[in-house]
Protein backbone atom coordinates (compact mmCIF):
# COMPACT_ATOMS: atom_id res chain seq x y z
CA UNK A 1 0.00 0.00 0.00
CA UNK A 2 1.40 3.38 -1.09
CA UNK A 3 1.68 5.81 1.80
CA UNK A 4 2.56 9.75 1.34
CA UNK A 5 5.97 10.62 2.27
CA UNK A 6 7.42 14.17 3.94
CA UNK A 7 10.88 14.93 3.88
CA UNK A 8 13.14 17.77 5.15
CA UNK A 9 16.59 17.72 3.50
CA UNK A 10 19.67 19.62 4.24
CA UNK A 11 22.52 19.30 1.58
CA UNK A 12 25.99 21.07 0.64
CA UNK A 13 25.24 21.79 -3.83
CA UNK A 14 29.00 22.22 -4.65
CA UNK A 15 29.75 19.02 -5.95
CA UNK A 16 26.06 18.42 -7.38
CA UNK A 17 24.29 19.85 -11.00
CA UNK A 18 21.23 20.99 -8.75
CA UNK A 19 17.90 19.59 -7.63
CA UNK A 20 16.97 18.24 -10.71
CA UNK A 21 17.03 14.92 -11.86
CA UNK A 22 19.08 15.07 -15.85
CA UNK A 23 20.07 11.86 -17.91
CA UNK A 24 23.71 11.49 -17.09
CA UNK A 25 24.60 14.22 -14.21
CA UNK A 26 24.41 13.20 -10.16
CA UNK A 27 21.49 15.43 -8.48
CA UNK A 28 20.49 15.74 -5.42
CA UNK A 29 17.07 14.23 -6.47
CA UNK A 30 18.70 11.84 -8.36
CA UNK A 31 20.29 10.65 -4.94
CA UNK A 32 17.67 10.71 -3.15
CA UNK A 33 15.36 8.53 -5.98
CA UNK A 34 18.03 6.04 -5.66
CA UNK A 35 18.37 5.84 -1.78
CA UNK A 36 14.08 5.49 -1.36
CA UNK A 37 13.77 2.74 -4.27
CA UNK A 38 16.37 1.09 -2.46
CA UNK A 39 14.15 0.74 0.52
CA UNK A 40 11.24 0.53 -1.35
CA UNK A 41 12.52 -2.06 -3.83
CA UNK A 42 11.01 -0.18 -6.67
CA UNK A 43 11.39 2.81 -8.52
CA UNK A 44 10.34 5.50 -6.44
CA UNK A 45 9.80 9.20 -7.51
CA UNK A 46 9.95 13.09 -5.59
CA UNK A 47 9.00 16.04 -6.00
CA UNK A 48 10.89 18.82 -4.51
CA UNK A 49 9.74 21.89 -3.21
CA UNK A 50 12.23 23.83 -5.14
CA UNK A 51 14.25 23.32 -7.71
CA UNK A 52 17.81 24.28 -6.51
CA UNK A 53 20.53 25.31 -9.28
CA UNK A 54 23.67 23.74 -9.72
CA UNK A 55 25.84 24.99 -6.55
CA UNK A 56 22.68 25.95 -4.70
CA UNK A 57 22.90 24.96 -1.03
CA UNK A 58 19.62 23.71 1.10
CA UNK A 59 19.52 23.96 5.05
CA UNK A 60 15.70 23.15 5.03
CA UNK A 61 14.42 21.70 1.19
CA UNK A 62 10.95 19.80 1.65
CA UNK A 63 10.47 16.55 -1.37
CA UNK A 64 7.33 14.76 -1.18
CA UNK A 65 7.14 10.86 -2.63
CA UNK A 66 4.15 8.23 -2.56
CA UNK A 67 5.82 4.90 -1.45
CA UNK A 68 5.02 1.40 -0.07
CA UNK A 69 6.82 1.19 2.66
CA UNK A 70 5.71 -0.13 6.35
CA UNK A 71 8.33 1.23 8.39
CA UNK A 72 7.93 4.09 11.37
CA UNK A 73 9.51 7.79 10.43
CA UNK A 74 12.65 7.53 12.42
CA UNK A 75 13.62 3.86 10.49
CA UNK A 76 12.92 5.46 7.40
CA UNK A 77 15.46 8.47 7.91
CA UNK A 78 18.16 6.24 9.94
CA UNK A 79 17.90 4.06 6.57
CA UNK A 80 18.50 6.75 4.10
CA UNK A 81 20.97 8.55 5.73
CA UNK A 82 23.08 5.79 5.45
CA UNK A 83 22.15 5.06 1.64
CA UNK A 84 23.38 9.13 1.17
CA UNK A 85 26.39 10.65 0.55
CA UNK A 86 27.70 12.93 3.40
CA UNK A 87 26.70 16.03 1.83
CA UNK A 88 23.20 15.11 1.33
CA UNK A 89 21.13 14.81 4.55
CA UNK A 90 17.65 14.05 5.85
CA UNK A 91 16.86 16.05 8.73
CA UNK A 92 13.21 15.03 9.01
CA UNK A 93 10.89 12.59 7.73
CA UNK A 94 7.07 12.43 8.61
CA UNK A 95 3.68 10.14 6.92
CA UNK A 96 1.23 12.92 5.70
CA UNK A 97 -1.91 12.69 4.20
CA UNK A 98 -2.10 11.97 0.49
CA UNK A 99 -2.59 15.37 -0.64
CA UNK A 100 0.25 16.62 0.21
CA UNK A 101 2.26 17.77 -2.19
CA UNK A 102 6.00 19.69 -1.57
CA UNK A 103 5.84 21.70 -4.03
CA UNK A 104 2.26 22.50 -4.68
CA UNK A 105 1.18 22.59 -0.88
CA UNK A 106 4.37 25.47 -0.18
CA UNK A 107 2.92 28.59 1.36
CA UNK A 108 6.34 30.48 1.59
CA UNK A 109 9.95 29.87 0.85
CA UNK A 110 13.15 31.52 2.73
CA UNK A 111 16.08 31.90 1.01
CA UNK A 112 19.54 32.83 2.21
CA UNK A 113 22.32 34.58 -0.10
CA UNK A 114 25.46 35.13 1.92
CA UNK A 115 28.19 37.31 1.07
CA UNK A 116 31.94 37.54 2.42
CA UNK A 117 33.16 40.84 3.02
CA UNK A 118 36.70 41.23 3.34
CA UNK A 119 40.21 41.57 0.86
CA UNK A 120 41.07 38.23 0.92
CA UNK A 121 38.93 35.17 0.02
CA UNK A 122 38.24 32.57 2.40
CA UNK A 123 39.49 28.68 3.02
CA UNK A 124 36.57 27.63 5.18
CA UNK A 125 33.26 30.35 3.85
CA UNK A 126 34.23 29.77 0.43
CA UNK A 127 31.87 27.40 -0.31
CA UNK A 128 28.90 29.11 1.57
CA UNK A 129 29.26 32.85 0.18
CA UNK A 130 30.24 35.08 -2.09
CA UNK A 131 33.09 36.57 -1.95
CA UNK A 132 33.18 40.89 -1.86
CA UNK A 133 36.71 42.40 -1.81
CA UNK A 134 34.94 45.63 -2.75
CA UNK A 135 33.20 47.94 -0.25
CA UNK A 136 29.52 47.80 -0.26
CA UNK A 137 26.93 49.74 1.01
CA UNK A 138 24.96 47.55 3.07
CA UNK A 139 22.20 50.34 4.42
CA UNK A 140 21.48 51.34 0.20
CA UNK A 141 20.88 47.53 -0.39
CA UNK A 142 18.67 47.03 2.48
CA UNK A 143 16.57 50.20 1.16
CA UNK A 144 16.58 48.59 -1.92
CA UNK A 145 15.58 45.46 -0.92
CA UNK A 146 12.35 46.65 0.87
CA UNK A 147 11.16 48.07 -3.19
CA UNK A 148 10.26 44.27 -3.57
CA UNK A 149 8.25 43.44 -0.88
CA UNK A 150 4.83 43.30 -2.17
CA UNK A 151 2.92 41.22 -4.80
CA UNK A 152 4.44 42.55 -8.31
CA UNK A 153 5.30 41.23 -11.53
CA UNK A 154 8.65 39.71 -11.59
CA UNK A 155 9.76 39.47 -14.68
CA UNK A 156 12.84 42.16 -14.75
CA UNK A 157 14.42 39.22 -12.16
CA UNK A 158 13.41 35.86 -13.63
CA UNK A 159 15.68 33.86 -16.25
CA UNK A 160 14.57 33.88 -19.90
CA UNK A 161 14.71 29.88 -19.74
CA UNK A 162 11.90 30.12 -16.82
CA UNK A 163 9.17 28.24 -17.44
CA UNK A 164 6.22 29.70 -14.83
CA UNK A 165 2.77 30.34 -15.82
CA UNK A 166 2.77 33.81 -14.29
CA UNK A 167 5.11 36.32 -13.53
CA UNK A 168 3.43 37.45 -10.27
CA UNK A 169 4.89 36.52 -6.84
CA UNK A 170 4.42 38.07 -3.48
CA UNK A 171 7.64 39.28 -1.24
CA UNK A 172 6.97 38.64 2.38
CA UNK A 173 10.75 39.87 3.30
CA UNK A 174 13.83 41.37 2.15
CA UNK A 175 16.17 42.16 4.76
CA UNK A 176 19.53 42.28 5.19
CA UNK A 177 22.01 41.66 8.48
CA UNK A 178 25.43 41.59 9.00
CA UNK A 179 27.27 39.19 11.36
CA UNK A 180 31.51 40.48 11.22
CA UNK A 181 32.25 40.09 7.79
CA UNK A 182 29.79 38.37 6.59
CA UNK A 183 26.77 40.09 5.49
CA UNK A 184 23.52 37.61 5.31
CA UNK A 185 20.34 38.73 2.49
CA UNK A 186 17.21 36.60 3.69
CA UNK A 187 13.97 36.50 1.39
CA UNK A 188 10.71 35.15 2.07
CA UNK A 189 7.97 34.47 -0.92
CA UNK A 190 5.41 32.19 -1.43
CA UNK A 191 7.29 31.42 -4.58
CA UNK A 192 10.56 32.26 -6.73
CA UNK A 193 10.05 32.36 -10.44
CA UNK A 194 14.17 30.64 -12.05
CA UNK A 195 17.25 32.62 -11.10
CA UNK A 196 15.12 35.50 -9.26
CA UNK A 197 16.92 35.49 -6.20
CA UNK A 198 20.24 35.35 -7.63
CA UNK A 199 18.70 38.41 -9.70
CA UNK A 200 17.50 40.46 -7.02
CA UNK A 201 21.11 39.71 -5.29
CA UNK A 202 22.93 41.13 -8.26
CA UNK A 203 20.84 43.85 -9.01
CA UNK A 204 21.20 45.06 -5.07
CA UNK A 205 25.23 44.65 -5.39
CA UNK A 206 24.59 47.08 -7.78
CA UNK A 207 23.31 49.54 -5.68
CA UNK A 208 25.64 48.00 -2.96
CA UNK A 209 28.33 49.13 -5.04
CA UNK A 210 26.55 52.94 -5.93
CA UNK A 211 26.37 52.14 -9.73
CA UNK A 212 22.61 52.44 -9.42
CA UNK A 213 20.13 54.24 -6.69
CA UNK A 214 17.79 52.06 -4.53
CA UNK A 215 15.05 53.48 -5.69
CA UNK A 216 16.33 52.43 -9.19
CA UNK A 217 14.87 48.99 -8.00
CA UNK A 218 11.34 50.28 -8.33
CA UNK A 219 12.03 51.10 -12.05
CA UNK A 220 13.73 47.89 -12.90
CA UNK A 221 10.67 45.85 -11.33
CA UNK A 222 8.32 48.29 -13.24
CA UNK A 223 9.63 47.89 -16.74
CA UNK A 224 9.76 43.38 -16.32
CA UNK A 225 12.47 43.73 -18.50
CA UNK A 226 15.61 41.26 -17.44
CA UNK A 227 18.44 43.85 -19.14
CA UNK A 228 16.89 46.20 -16.84
CA UNK A 229 18.41 44.00 -13.53
CA UNK A 230 22.01 43.10 -12.56
CA UNK A 231 23.47 40.04 -13.09
CA UNK A 232 22.32 36.60 -12.28
CA UNK A 233 24.62 36.17 -8.66
CA UNK A 234 26.71 33.08 -8.29
CA UNK A 235 25.02 29.95 -6.78
CA UNK A 236 27.46 29.31 -4.23
CA UNK A 237 26.40 31.98 -2.04
CA UNK A 238 22.46 30.61 -2.15
CA UNK A 239 20.94 28.39 0.31
CA UNK A 240 17.01 27.66 0.36
CA UNK A 241 16.48 27.96 4.50
CA UNK A 242 12.98 26.51 5.11
CA UNK A 243 9.77 25.91 3.45
CA UNK A 244 6.72 26.63 5.37
CA UNK A 245 3.00 24.58 4.55
CA UNK B 1 69.26 39.87 -0.08
CA UNK B 2 67.10 37.43 2.25
CA UNK B 3 64.22 39.11 3.70
CA UNK B 4 62.22 37.47 6.32
CA UNK B 5 58.63 37.24 6.16
CA UNK B 6 55.38 36.52 8.25
CA UNK B 7 52.42 34.94 7.08
CA UNK B 8 48.92 34.23 9.10
CA UNK B 9 47.25 31.35 6.87
CA UNK B 10 43.42 30.03 6.81
CA UNK B 11 43.09 26.77 5.17
CA UNK B 12 40.23 23.78 4.99
CA UNK B 13 42.57 20.85 6.03
CA UNK B 14 39.81 18.33 4.72
CA UNK B 15 41.50 17.53 1.27
CA UNK B 16 45.53 17.56 3.24
CA UNK B 17 47.59 15.05 5.03
CA UNK B 18 48.51 18.03 7.40
CA UNK B 19 50.59 20.37 7.69
CA UNK B 20 54.26 19.41 7.69
CA UNK B 21 55.98 18.46 4.28
CA UNK B 22 56.00 14.77 3.52
CA UNK B 23 57.65 13.12 0.48
CA UNK B 24 54.77 12.37 -1.97
CA UNK B 25 52.18 13.90 -0.20
CA UNK B 26 49.63 16.79 -0.26
CA UNK B 27 50.00 19.22 2.37
CA UNK B 28 49.70 22.62 3.58
CA UNK B 29 53.38 23.37 4.10
CA UNK B 30 54.31 21.67 0.69
CA UNK B 31 51.64 24.59 -0.70
CA UNK B 32 52.62 27.46 0.38
CA UNK B 33 56.52 26.27 0.01
CA UNK B 34 55.58 25.74 -4.00
CA UNK B 35 53.70 29.08 -3.79
CA UNK B 36 56.39 31.13 -2.01
CA UNK B 37 59.22 29.12 -4.42
CA UNK B 38 57.41 30.16 -7.38
CA UNK B 39 57.45 33.77 -6.60
CA UNK B 40 61.08 33.77 -5.55
CA UNK B 41 62.76 31.89 -8.27
CA UNK B 42 64.21 29.79 -6.26
CA UNK B 43 63.14 27.01 -3.68
CA UNK B 44 61.65 28.34 -0.44
CA UNK B 45 61.49 26.33 3.39
CA UNK B 46 58.88 27.75 5.93
CA UNK B 47 58.49 27.25 9.43
CA UNK B 48 54.78 26.99 10.86
CA UNK B 49 53.75 27.67 14.55
CA UNK B 50 51.58 24.55 14.50
CA UNK B 51 51.95 21.30 12.56
CA UNK B 52 48.48 20.82 12.48
CA UNK B 53 46.94 17.20 11.78
CA UNK B 54 46.07 15.36 8.76
CA UNK B 55 42.19 16.44 8.07
CA UNK B 56 42.76 19.76 10.72
CA UNK B 57 41.72 23.43 9.76
CA UNK B 58 42.67 26.82 10.50
CA UNK B 59 41.49 30.51 10.92
CA UNK B 60 44.99 31.84 11.57
CA UNK B 61 48.43 29.33 11.46
CA UNK B 62 51.42 31.18 11.09
CA UNK B 63 54.64 30.97 9.05
CA UNK B 64 57.69 32.30 8.69
CA UNK B 65 60.06 32.58 6.17
CA UNK B 66 63.52 33.95 4.16
CA UNK B 67 62.85 34.85 0.96
CA UNK B 68 64.49 37.22 -1.61
CA UNK B 69 61.83 39.13 -2.84
CA UNK B 70 61.80 42.99 -3.49
CA UNK B 71 58.20 43.19 -2.87
CA UNK B 72 55.75 44.99 -0.99
CA UNK B 73 53.81 43.15 1.21
CA UNK B 74 49.98 43.55 -0.13
CA UNK B 75 51.50 42.91 -3.97
CA UNK B 76 53.69 39.28 -2.29
CA UNK B 77 50.48 38.66 -0.57
CA UNK B 78 47.94 38.45 -3.68
CA UNK B 79 50.48 36.56 -5.57
CA UNK B 80 50.65 33.86 -3.40
CA UNK B 81 46.86 33.60 -3.19
CA UNK B 82 47.10 33.21 -7.33
CA UNK B 83 49.46 30.36 -6.98
CA UNK B 84 46.85 28.56 -3.99
CA UNK B 85 43.93 26.36 -4.11
CA UNK B 86 40.50 27.57 -2.98
CA UNK B 87 41.10 25.56 0.51
CA UNK B 88 44.36 28.07 1.15
CA UNK B 89 44.08 31.27 1.43
CA UNK B 90 47.06 33.44 2.90
CA UNK B 91 45.09 36.77 4.96
CA UNK B 92 47.85 38.58 5.39
CA UNK B 93 51.75 39.15 4.98
CA UNK B 94 54.30 41.00 6.60
CA UNK B 95 58.08 41.50 6.40
CA UNK B 96 59.46 41.03 9.77
CA UNK B 97 62.92 41.45 11.30
CA UNK B 98 65.30 38.68 11.06
CA UNK B 99 65.16 36.86 14.31
CA UNK B 100 61.50 36.46 13.87
CA UNK B 101 60.71 32.67 13.82
CA UNK B 102 57.10 31.44 13.67
CA UNK B 103 57.24 28.69 16.00
CA UNK B 104 59.94 29.60 18.35
CA UNK B 105 58.48 33.29 18.61
CA UNK B 106 55.00 32.32 19.56
CA UNK B 107 53.86 32.93 23.19
CA UNK B 108 49.93 31.54 23.19
CA UNK B 109 47.66 29.48 20.50
CA UNK B 110 44.31 29.79 20.37
CA UNK B 111 42.54 25.86 19.26
CA UNK B 112 38.71 25.78 18.63
CA UNK B 113 36.80 22.12 18.80
CA UNK B 114 33.58 22.06 17.58
CA UNK B 115 30.60 20.01 18.42
CA UNK B 116 27.09 19.27 16.52
CA UNK B 117 25.15 18.51 19.12
CA UNK B 118 21.61 16.82 16.98
CA UNK B 119 20.23 13.38 16.07
CA UNK B 120 21.33 13.58 12.71
CA UNK B 121 24.68 14.24 10.97
CA UNK B 122 24.88 17.62 9.53
CA UNK B 123 25.25 18.41 5.34
CA UNK B 124 26.70 21.66 6.03
CA UNK B 125 28.51 21.49 9.45
CA UNK B 126 30.15 18.43 8.81
CA UNK B 127 33.13 19.47 7.52
CA UNK B 128 34.51 21.54 10.47
CA UNK B 129 32.30 19.81 13.49
CA UNK B 130 31.90 16.82 15.06
CA UNK B 131 28.78 15.45 15.12
CA UNK B 132 27.57 14.34 18.98
CA UNK B 133 24.43 12.69 18.06
CA UNK B 134 23.86 11.20 22.10
CA UNK B 135 23.31 13.98 25.17
CA UNK B 136 26.52 15.52 26.61
CA UNK B 137 26.50 17.86 29.53
CA UNK B 138 28.44 20.86 28.57
CA UNK B 139 28.76 22.05 32.25
CA UNK B 140 30.09 19.18 33.79
CA UNK B 141 32.74 19.32 30.75
CA UNK B 142 33.02 22.82 31.58
CA UNK B 143 34.07 22.18 34.77
CA UNK B 144 36.02 19.30 33.93
CA UNK B 145 38.02 21.93 31.16
CA UNK B 146 38.79 24.30 34.34
CA UNK B 147 41.21 21.47 36.06
CA UNK B 148 43.66 21.94 33.13
CA UNK B 149 43.87 25.10 33.14
CA UNK B 150 47.79 26.32 35.04
CA UNK B 151 50.95 24.75 34.01
CA UNK B 152 51.08 21.04 34.54
CA UNK B 153 52.95 18.07 33.02
CA UNK B 154 50.44 16.51 29.99
CA UNK B 155 52.07 13.47 29.35
CA UNK B 156 48.47 12.25 29.59
CA UNK B 157 47.54 14.22 26.93
CA UNK B 158 50.38 13.33 24.67
CA UNK B 159 50.97 11.10 21.51
CA UNK B 160 52.92 8.34 21.65
CA UNK B 161 54.92 9.59 18.85
CA UNK B 162 55.25 13.14 20.19
CA UNK B 163 58.64 14.59 19.97
CA UNK B 164 58.56 17.04 22.31
CA UNK B 165 61.43 18.01 24.84
CA UNK B 166 58.97 18.18 27.97
CA UNK B 167 55.92 17.12 28.75
CA UNK B 168 55.17 20.33 30.74
CA UNK B 169 52.47 23.22 28.99
CA UNK B 170 50.90 26.30 30.46
CA UNK B 171 46.78 26.22 29.52
CA UNK B 172 45.62 29.97 30.42
CA UNK B 173 41.67 29.43 29.07
CA UNK B 174 39.60 25.92 28.40
CA UNK B 175 35.79 27.42 27.84
CA UNK B 176 32.96 25.85 26.43
CA UNK B 177 30.35 28.07 24.39
CA UNK B 178 26.92 27.00 22.87
CA UNK B 179 25.77 28.55 19.88
CA UNK B 180 22.53 26.66 18.93
CA UNK B 181 23.25 23.29 18.44
CA UNK B 182 27.02 24.00 17.57
CA UNK B 183 29.13 23.76 21.03
CA UNK B 184 32.81 25.15 21.08
CA UNK B 185 35.62 24.47 23.11
CA UNK B 186 38.14 26.91 22.99
CA UNK B 187 41.58 26.04 24.64
CA UNK B 188 44.67 29.25 24.86
CA UNK B 189 47.77 27.58 25.93
CA UNK B 190 51.70 28.92 25.15
CA UNK B 191 52.30 25.34 23.12
CA UNK B 192 50.75 21.87 22.82
CA UNK B 193 51.76 18.45 22.69
CA UNK B 194 51.18 16.12 19.90
CA UNK B 195 47.44 15.43 19.76
CA UNK B 196 46.96 17.12 23.04
CA UNK B 197 43.95 19.12 22.15
CA UNK B 198 42.66 15.92 20.75
CA UNK B 199 43.04 13.68 23.50
CA UNK B 200 41.77 16.35 26.14
CA UNK B 201 38.41 17.12 23.79
CA UNK B 202 38.15 13.23 24.16
CA UNK B 203 38.42 12.74 27.49
CA UNK B 204 35.79 15.73 28.33
CA UNK B 205 33.22 14.19 25.81
CA UNK B 206 33.38 11.26 28.54
CA UNK B 207 32.56 13.37 31.41
CA UNK B 208 30.26 14.47 28.95
CA UNK B 209 28.76 11.23 29.05
CA UNK B 210 28.74 10.60 31.82
CA UNK B 211 31.63 7.91 31.70
CA UNK B 212 33.40 9.69 34.34
CA UNK B 213 33.75 12.81 36.62
CA UNK B 214 34.50 16.07 36.13
CA UNK B 215 37.53 15.68 39.33
CA UNK B 216 38.66 12.57 36.91
CA UNK B 217 40.73 15.14 34.64
CA UNK B 218 42.88 15.97 38.38
CA UNK B 219 43.56 12.13 38.57
CA UNK B 220 44.51 11.64 34.52
CA UNK B 221 46.44 14.59 34.94
CA UNK B 222 48.49 13.55 37.30
CA UNK B 223 48.83 9.84 36.68
CA UNK B 224 50.83 11.18 33.25
CA UNK B 225 49.42 8.06 31.31
CA UNK B 226 48.34 8.05 28.20
CA UNK B 227 45.97 5.26 28.77
CA UNK B 228 44.16 7.11 31.56
CA UNK B 229 42.73 9.67 29.48
CA UNK B 230 40.18 9.39 26.62
CA UNK B 231 40.41 8.61 22.96
CA UNK B 232 41.84 11.07 20.79
CA UNK B 233 38.86 13.16 19.22
CA UNK B 234 38.63 12.73 15.28
CA UNK B 235 40.77 16.20 13.31
CA UNK B 236 38.01 17.41 11.23
CA UNK B 237 36.33 19.56 14.68
CA UNK B 238 39.64 21.18 15.24
CA UNK B 239 40.54 24.54 14.36
CA UNK B 240 43.90 26.33 14.97
CA UNK B 241 42.11 29.63 15.63
CA UNK B 242 44.81 32.11 16.46
CA UNK B 243 48.54 32.64 16.92
CA UNK B 244 50.51 35.35 19.41
CA UNK B 245 53.59 36.61 19.44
Amino acid sequence: MLRRLKLILEYDGTAYHGWQVQPGLDTIQGRLEAALSRLAGSPVQVMGAGRTDAGVHALGQVASCSIDVRLEDRVVQRALNANLPADIVVRDVTWVPAEFDARRSARAKTYRYTLLRRAERSALEGRYSLHVPYAVDVEAMAEAAQCLVGTHDFSAFRAGTCAAATPVRTVSRAVWRTEGDLCRFEIVGNAFLQHMVRIIVGTLLDVGRGRRRPGDVVEILASRERRRAGKTAPPHGLCLVRVEY
